[in-house]
């Protein structure tokens, strides 16, 4: 039994590697949903759909991010409407959109509907929400545009804003009061292994640390905890999680992501690159390996996922 | 000042003929909204949207419905999600739906949207939802399947059922206490001629009609008020409007149709086929005129927009 903690797309490639080592009905993704929006009524899981379209082999691997071989036309009649177009929304994807709202309209939960897509599309790996209640990361920028509020909802940060803002701080509107989705705590305690993926540690994994009982959960299994770094030499591969770090007071360095890590992970996989960070990150009380993380191609994703899968 | 009463597809065509023979900037269509539905948290308005496609030359003319050039990914990819496949959304037309719902969510109203959608489609007639608040068409089944309720939403009956089966009753759900949106009595009261397009006297018409305050500023205009006759001896040409009269207790014929209108309607305009209701219709203190009101093509479109216009 192995439980991943995941955001979207760098959680996805290690899961994809995980599931080609481990038998997939063995995986539990614990995944990231204070990404979450409401945008033409439609209830859009953008890490959650990462994740299923990854394990489906159906992620778009020229762009990085949606479904292969997408299409535009709703996006493109949307736009001369004079619709909202910033966030792009391709008709493959879109079919999940709708097929999500109208089972949440049916009463469905969203651990219901995240399954129902995942067994649609031929997924074996097990994928909860980490909570079925609706926690949203809020951003406050340090310098917003002229008249406008600070605080944006994260995918006008992300998407709309290019995540090429300063950030002040940020919060998960709605954590406090919400209970983890039926399962995840389980997951928790009952894994062998539980692996925190090479996500952005502030806004994939902080929102997961945020609903109330899973960072203890996580504490009290600290041992069987693997975590990968997402910042090689300073930087992320994608994505603003270096820049976020630094602008939030951490250091953007695997050091820094280590010591947010320290009291819940128990063994902490750095990129070769960083292996002169060991000494410092041992010295945190974590285990620390060093290996290949940059998961380029099939091979190198596999033996990211065997390494993390016998690191303890 | 044209004012049109207006259900989808049969009054979209005399519209478009109308806007042909009178500038387009005068006519105001008070459009059918007890059809509207949402799904996959979609708002849904298809006689507002047959009528919009139509004025702006979109409109399938192959499949009488839908707009043309329409493709269907969305929808192909929904079916194999096994989401909802019954009522059928092409691409260009979901376009649509997601701009509405998204602005309503914005807080814009029906009106507004309609305005907005018509704009930007480059139609100059004025399109006014019947009412903004949610009036909608339920119909009671004479013989339910077993263990399903009896009572069914409009497009369950009309698309899902494919109008096929028997009705015993139906009512506008929410009508008590609904108002006239913005600008419809204005243009009930204040138009040169009314005109009641050629659509389903009981669920396009019927919706209108049940909104508190249009029947009593419709009997005031009597004199003002044209209608085209929906039957054509004794049948429809689309749609379940000859088999609804019948079921419900009406005459199937510009006759049964012209005792339901006689309060309001001073002018009925009924085919050549049912010359010899004439004398009858006139018995119920209407003008009628016969003419050919089948409009196959664009010069028979414009000839009965021609005779509407003088009629009275």
């Amino acid at each position: 039994m192995l439980t991943a903690l995941a955001g979207g797309v760098g959680a996805a490639k290690l899961l994809v590697g995980l599931a080609e080592v481990v038998d997939p009905t063995e995986i539990t993704a614990v995944i990231n949903t204070g990404d979450d929006l409401v945008l033409h009524g439609l209830t859009i899981c953008p890490d959650i759909d990462s994740v299923t379209y990854a394990l489906a082999g159906l992620d778009n691997k020229e762009t990085g991010w949606g479904v292969t071989g997408e299409t535009w036309t709703v996006a493109e009649n949307l736009r001369a409407l004079g619709g909202i177009s910033w966030f792009q929304l391709g008709d493959r994807d879109l079919a999940t959109h709708l097929y999500r709202t109208q089972r949440l309209g049916e009463g469905a939960t969203l651990t219901d509907v995240t399954t129902e897509l995942a067994v649609a599309r031929g997924v074996r790996t097990r994928l909860l929400p980490m909570s079925e209640d609706p926690v949203r990361t809020r951003v406050t920028l340090a310098r917003p545009a002229e008249g406008a509020s600070a605080e944006v909802a994260f995918q006008d940060y992300f998407v709309r804003l290019s995540h090429d803002v300063e950030v002040a701080s940020l919060r998960f509107d709605g954590a406090e009061g919400s209970s983890p989705a039926p399962g995840v705590l389980e997951a928790i305690e009952q894994a062998d292994l539980i692996v925190c993926c090479p996500s952005n540690p502030i806004v994939s994994i902080g929102p997961i640390l945020s609903i109330p009982g899973i960072a203890s959960a996580l504490e009290a299994r600290r041992e069987a905890v693997v975590a990968v770094s997402p910042i090689i030499a300073g930087s992320a591969l994608r994505g603003p999680a270096d820049r976020l770090l630094a602008e939030l007071g951490h250091e953007s360095s695997a050091l820094g992501v280590g010591r947010l890590y320290a009291p819940w992970v128990g063994t902490f996989l750095v990129d070769e690159a960083d292996e002169a960070l060991a000494p410092k990150i041992e010295a945190l009380g974590m285990r620390c390996l060093v290996v290949p993380t940059v998961m380029s191609d099939a091979a190198t994703r596999a033996a990211l996922a065997k390494a993390v899968v016998s690191a303890c």
